[in-house]
């Protein structure tokens, strides 16, 4: 029960005080990393409150609000993720760490609905398993930033069924549906079948739900195929393909749209059609993919820090990529 | 399903323009507070991811440790409310909302351990049932800055049992016990038997514990006693007193202790112990609290954050004693 002996005197803490001495506490922590992200949200964390004069009843009315995010959540949804997402969180932090040469495909949000269940099919499968939905043929490749195929890249591939809802949300969840992991082929192509994506609605029957509601914010997704490529050497990419001409398509609830991520469909030819086994003028999308390397990657991650930084006048240095302060 | 006129286009969001961007959308929100509380809960959020670069393992991170949170926390658990406390957030915000004129009594941390099943006891009752616990008589007076005593206050008072765990801690809480709610006398005074409260870990086997581990702080709070007074028309005053000499009592895991809060522990003489009907040379705590009335509190409280404000530069205009935005 020995106290530490390095530790500041708490005592008679005020609203002026009490910021420099939680960063005092903190800097007990041996991770100089952890140390600096502390210390900044214990900054932000304070000035907000002070800047807001946060009342006891707002205080509590926000702890409530993130226990129910929790117990909400499941194996199957992350309200937390949803919340990210939302507060535009989500599309900032995968910015900054997934930055794009101008060559290469850009990012766009993960969302909630992820699994790590979908079954690795054969080039030409059908992923979805919904009648009501419409069959879309997908044919796709994987190109570095020089144009050059690459093999061998996994695709975890995932959209709604024509409801709206991923096989997820449905309590009667048997096997996985409109999801499937492929792989590259040796000209970096993969093809697949899938259905017409629709736009729908991001769980609302939560907190975060009650929350675009009290803002006045609708809770709609535009149309959407999400993808999520992955190869040792090679950024990781997660991203997604918006159909145009959406209703949702320059109000995403999630921020996740980009213009150079929306796509038009197409119909299959009959010679297309003879040779993926599909229906004459189904619908068909073909996209390109261009991914860049890990080291493509790092590098103009760390010139964006670097230069973001020192626009902010920080004293701060990169270990392993992450900013520390050059002195504590 | 069509999209509302009045939104701004959100498309093509960066690093730098998603921050304006999150604020417009949510602008549309009809209440002037929330808009203000999400406007810079947002800027804060940002500005935090840009000026760590925040990783994407360290954010998904943090959203894994406040799912946690939210599902270790039950009726008798908030585990978001240990998270403020050990923050300083709890602290922040108390003094913030409770600002005490000189001569009042000062406030400390609520905590999670407060219930509203409380039995109401008359003066003199003992609220503890633990054998192992020494015996303490509590003799106290409730007064107004001037000295007049003030009757029919609404007393919450709890405390742990002998091995320092309240008693929602144990998962076979019958009755409620060390604690209760008592009423002022007409002349302010309540009195009653507890046992001598001791220093005790806040609960460490969650998520905020092992935060607590990894930033190399200890998580014990030095013993002390809760009180919680209500009145009409009075400020509601949520404080503890603390056991002078305890090891803890600079080091506070969730910063409480206030100098004027420590106290020290008489021996009951013969004529005390007969008039109470308590053991002679029995521990005993007297103690005069001072409340201070709603209206003194409201007024130091806008003019604290009326001179606050100013100093942060911000043009805020008070509404229901809260700042929000002089022009939207």
């Amino acid at each position: 029960m020995a106290t530490p002996v390095n530790i500041p005197k708490l005592l008679d803490l005020t609203i002026d005080n009490i910021t420099p001495n939680t960063i005092r506490i903190n800097s007990q922590c041996p991770n100089p990393r952890l140390r600096y992200l502390m210390a900044r949200l214990v900054t932000h964390l304070h000035d907000f409150a002070r800047e807001t004069r946060l009342s006891t009843d707002e205080w509590m009315e926000a702890l409530n609000f993130l226990m129910g995010c929790g117990q909400i959540s499941s194996d199957v949804r992350h309200e937390f993720i949803l919340l990210s997402d939302i507060l535009g969180l989500s599309l900032l932090v995968d910015s900054i760490n997934h930055p794009k040469p101008p060559s290469s495909t850009e990012g766009s949000v993960l969302g909630p609905f992820h699994t790590h269940d979908a079954p690795t099919l054969p080039n030409g499968s059908n992923m979805a398993s919904d009648p009501e939905g419409e069959p879309l043929l997908c044919i796709c490749t994987v190109k570095d930033t020089a144009g050059r195929p690459v093999p061998d890249v996994k695709i975890d591939i995932w959209e709604t069924d024509s409801s709206g809802h991923y096989d997820v949300q449905h309590s009667d969840r048997g096997e996985p549906s409109e999801r499937c992991v492929m792989v590259s082929d040796s000209e970096g192509r993969f093809w697949f079948k899938g259905i017409k994506p629709v736009s729908y609605p991001i769980p609302h029957d939560g907190p975060v739900g009650k929350l675009l509601e009290r803002l006045g914010r609708h809770c709609w997704r535009p149309a959407h195929l999400h993808f999520m490529f992955e190869k040792e050497g090679w950024d990781h990419l997660i991203t997604a393909l918006y159909a145009r001409g959406d209703p949702y398509e320059t109000s995403d609830a999630v921020f996740g749209v980009k213009q150079s991520l929306i796509v038009d469909f197409e119909k299959a030819d009959a010679a297309t059609a003879k040779e993926y086994g599909f229906k004459e003028g189904g619908l068909l999308l073909k996209h390109d993919f261009v991914l860049t390397t890990k080291e493509e990657t790092e590098k103009l991650r760390d010139e964006n820090a670097v230069k973001a930084l020192a626009q902010l006048g920080l004293q701060l240095k990169l270990v392993d990529h992450l900013p520390v302060p050059e002195i504590d």
